[in-house]
């Protein structure tokens, strides 16, 4: 592929002489269970020209569209024996340019990756945000925005060379799976450095690093036994995007027709989607409406555009070695698109798992997109996401750990309310339960920095069914209001950069209050690694009486009872009423203070505390 | 029926002489699509002796139980050919007391009764403070409490006199159907007025007046062309209940074991039943606790307590002629027990209609209970129950209404989001929406007497899918408040009493602001009688904008368009954004106002003001 394109300006009765400036994907797998796979090959004109193949191998389709700067070739992988061929732009039989493409072999047991699950504890980073292990790449020629870490909106410098030299920080809190925000190019001239509008969905943004990089965090990740997700966004790429600068034809985005550009902000109904009364207007409005100025809103019913989503996930999946995909914005894109998407995904990787950013804040919306809901199944629908994130759990978690006294409907019973409704999920393990993220305000804000509110936060979190999720720096206490605004809680994590003035990274570099934040974090993370019984053992809970919650993890071996003092007064707690679950126990130990403790009569625990306890026969 | 019971004191040594004190159903019914009778005879050791049918009727079964005052016995009545029988209590082969049992001719068409439904409009009724009609029954011999104005928890002397004497100020509201809290002897000390501690199941508060008083009443509302609902309470029965009083067996009711009698008030914890992590002795708090001291919690896993409430259920139905039935603490009940109750009580109507108090606060919740639900059906759940109640409509109406400003997430965008549920439903249009009861705080406290407001709750109870439901006073502007207490929200109507100061029964005798009140409210109300549309109609709502709500109801024949403003200032409707809903329509005209308007361009609508509006092709 050539790296430079020269617009060779001829007027339209002259014939073009094309040259390849993009073809995505850059190269494919043999192998794949669909066979079939779509090359985007770009240059001025090309559609011009005839393309041929090497190899005496047939396309089985090229499409041209609206624009000629685009062929889209198809073909069937499962026909081509050999590991390149070539690509070849023809001008009156005369080749103009070529591409080699490459069908590499996949790694062993690609096919049959394992997802992240519910024996695993997810570390969500912001990349920029996290560490600076590369100074030199803060700023980049290929790119508008260059650092500035004195803006709260810009660029701070922070690399994938930072998330790699702190591997095993993440790896001693307990966490035993990555995800970070979007690492793909974001060419936004302010505010790219979040990375949800993306100008090249193939390439890791030179702040960050390189795709070299990338893998080699995936590898680094693995060798520590840890797990990678990478953050997908079907539903929207950057006004900067290559693509979207010189669109192959108008409906690749949606409110760009008739030639004319627009930006329709999205109404943000997600509920649109299955609700009866919706008027044709508000699920437009939801699906295609934008989600913010610089993000073109991509036309998921286009069968090209879903192509190129699809690949573009799976080329990841086996370039980076993926275990497991985050989707923002799930229930913005076309119902349809996004579901053909996560379908094909998941059927070539049957044990993977895909979490959608299901934001919406009650049980039965986001149990309507969990792959097999019958929430769905009520309209007909099958999302084929295996992994939804249970955001009425933490819509309350804050809220009620802060409510400290006896009342008939708050504090604990909030979060009892929202576990009685774990029938409406099909898959109650695959559910991401969360402290805290990119886009909330930070726990230790909620707390104004009260570290026994986050203990017992963090007891829950640690215990319930589904796959915790931490969020970069909760652990050290990092406070952060998104009423000041996204950078607040997106601050920089201490030690991530040189000059920082503390290094929260290393147990000596962490105050005093830091360090009891991580100590409990770790302890609670590193217990629950091999707790297969907080991992996929049934819940039995109890109705929280006098501010105190009591549930039991457990299966046909072990047990382990959690019980949430979140009342402003030390409770005595009579075990009588946990009868059912106590048969046989006599004794137990708290996971948390390491004591014994006998569980025959009453049991005290002190005001706003929580006590996880294995309990023994 | 002996009316008197003399006790024999005899020795157990001494054969009993028994004497039939109670037999419940006192009478029935020849046709029931369920031939099978059980006869509850109650006597002084009655069942030391031997029963015998006269006419060569053999009894399919007589089943005795721990109290020997109790006989059950169960009869085939298709096998009967006589209209009376003779119940003889034999010793020794003579008989020594006897009934005589009539089964009568039914209605015609009885079997065929059509429920209410969404046609109409339910007026809610507290008999004791609505209006007394004989203020010779304030107080009587046979029960405990009397009559004290004074009081707010008191007897106030209401009654069904005072009921029949206002159905035309009913009918001419728009009302068109009649429920009352309930009108069976509530025989308690003290807080007796709202009947639900009931101590008779088949027999009238002689407070309020006789059976056949309520028969009249029953008559009197079909005349008027109008429909009676009768308030049922399987749950719980009064402590003075004459069978609480001598139980048939400890297992007739729940906590009063091994002999022991025993309080034990519900966790009220209603969600425990689908929670799939609930505890059992949640559960059983939920089902088995008493609702309140005084209301013994009845045992709906016992055959013997089923078959009487759904014997009792038929017996009032057939008796007074009901058109439905509405059923306290629906999930309170065991869920089978009450289950097979309403699948009985809707097998022997199949149009009759049940509306279930299922009061919880999220639609999948509502949605559960609901007959055919595909909620319930996800544990394998069906209620059988055809009606439930919009409590989470109910839950926010008065907030959204209250929040005048613009809001992303607030004020009309509360009630959109409610409705945007509506899938959850099987039969959203068998859904009662309600302004108000006698549980919650008036609606116009809620709104501390702004006539704006009520108008606007109004204008959406009189045309949203379902059935509303008004509760008395709630169309003249009577406030109360929950906080004060239940006595503040069941007001007596004034004019119910002769030395009320004014009688807001009657036009002159409102004043002006209540004038206000009731004309809009009769508008409306009568105005929707006669609109199909409203009834059975489809909605199409659009996601409010600047806290304006704009829905249409519409069928094939027509359309109505509402549009509620909640916005504090005047707002200027751009109408092409609900063209789908517009299509070929120029004018309509507004109900309210009376206006005739154009609907071509933009809509003016002043501040808090809500417009339905009949649209004109």
């Amino acid at each position: 592929m050539k790296k430079l394109y020269t617009i060779i300006a001829l007027s339209s009765a002259v014939i073009s002489l094309a040259q390849i400036q993009k073809v995505e994907p850059a190269f494919w797998w043999k192998g794949m269970k669909n066979p079939e796979l779509q090359i985007l090959v770009y240059g001025k004109d090309i559609a011009k020209n005839e393309i041929e193949l090497s190899d005496g191998i047939k396309a089985k389709n090229i499409q041209k569209v609206e624009n000629p700067n685009y062929v889209f070739l198809t073909l069937n992988t499962g026909e081509i024996n050999v590991p390149k061929f070539k690509i070849n732009i023809k001008n009156k039989n005369k080749i103009i340019d070529s591409y080699s493409y490459e069908l590499k072999q996949r790694n062993t047991n690609s096919a049959n990756r394992r997802g992240f699950n519910s024996s695993d504890v997810i570390y969500l980073v912001v990349p920029d945000r996290f560490a600076n292990g590369n100074p030199k790449n803060d700023s980049q020629p290929d790119v508008f925005e260059k650092a500035n870490r004195n803006f709260d909106g810009g660029r701070h410098g922070g690399d994938l060379q930072g998330i790699i030299q702190n591997l095993d920080y993440i790896k001693e809190l307990g966490a035993t799976t990555f995800w970070s925000t979007p690492l793909t190019e974001d060419n936004e001239k302010t505010y790219s450095y979040h990375g949800y509008a993306s100008s090249d969905l193939y390439k890791i943004d030179s702040r960050f690093g390189s795709n070299e990089d990338f893998f080699r965090l995936s590898d680094e990740l693995h060798k520590r036994d840890m797990k990678l997700i990478m953050d997908f966004v079907p539903n929207h790429w950057g006004l900067h995007h290559w693509m979207i600068q010189d669109l192959p034809s108008k409906d690749w985005i949606h409110y760009w027709s008739d030639g004319e550009k627009g930006f329709k902000r999205s109404n943000y109904r997600q509920a649109a989607h299955f609700d009866p009364n919706a008027s044709k207007s508000d699920i437009e409005g939801c699906v295609n409406g934008w989600f913010d100025s610089t993000m073109p809103d991509m036309n998921d019913s286009n069968p090209l555009v879903v192509n190129y989503l699809v690949q573009n996930a799976i080329w990841w999946t086996e370039a980076a070695n993926l275990d497991g995909i985050r989707v923002d914005t799930y229930p913005y894109n076309n119902r349809e698109g996004v579901t053909q998407w996560a379908k094909r995904v998941m059927n070539e990787y049957p044990d993977f798992n895909i979490v959608g950013e299901t934001l919406m804040h009650s049980p039965a919306h986001i149990a309507y997109w969990q792959k097999d809901s019958k929430v769905g199944a009520i309209e007909g629908f099958n999302s084929y996401l295996p992994s939804v994130m249970d955001f009425p759990l933490h819509d309350i978690m804050a809220t009620a750990v802060n409510e400290s006294k006896e009342e008939w409907d708050k504090g604990m019973v909030r979060i009892y309310d929202v576990l009685t409704n774990d029938f409406l999920y099909p898959d109650i393990n695959n559910l991401l339960i969360l402290v805290g993220n990119h886009d909330v305000n930070r726990i230790n804000d909620d707390f104004k920095g009260d570290i026994g509110k986050y203990k017992l936060v963090l007891s829950m979190i640690a215990t319930m069914r589904g796959i915790p999720q931490i969020y970069y720096g909760d652990e050290i206490g990092m406070q952060g209001s998104k009423t000041v605004g996204d950078g607040d809680i997106r601050r920089d994590f201490p030690g991530g950069w040189k000059d920082d003035k503390q290094n929260a990274f290393t147990e000596n570099g962490r105050t005093n209050i830091q360090k009891d934040y991580f100590d409990f974090t770790k302890k609670l993370l590193n217990w629950r690694k091999n707790k297969p019984v907080i991992h996929t053992g049934k819940t039995k809970h109890f109705a929280p009486e006098n501010n105190v919650y009591v549930y039991f993890r457990y299966n046909e071996k072990e047990s382990v009872m959690v019980v949430i003092n979140n009342n402003e007064k030390d409770q005595s707690l009579d075990l009588k009423r946990f009868a059912e679950s106590l048969t046989n126990i006599k004794t137990g130990k708290d996971v948390i203070s390491g004591k014994e403790l006998s569980l025959q009569n009453n049991m005290a625990i002190p005001a706003k505390t929580s006590m996880i306890i294995e309990l023994k026969k």
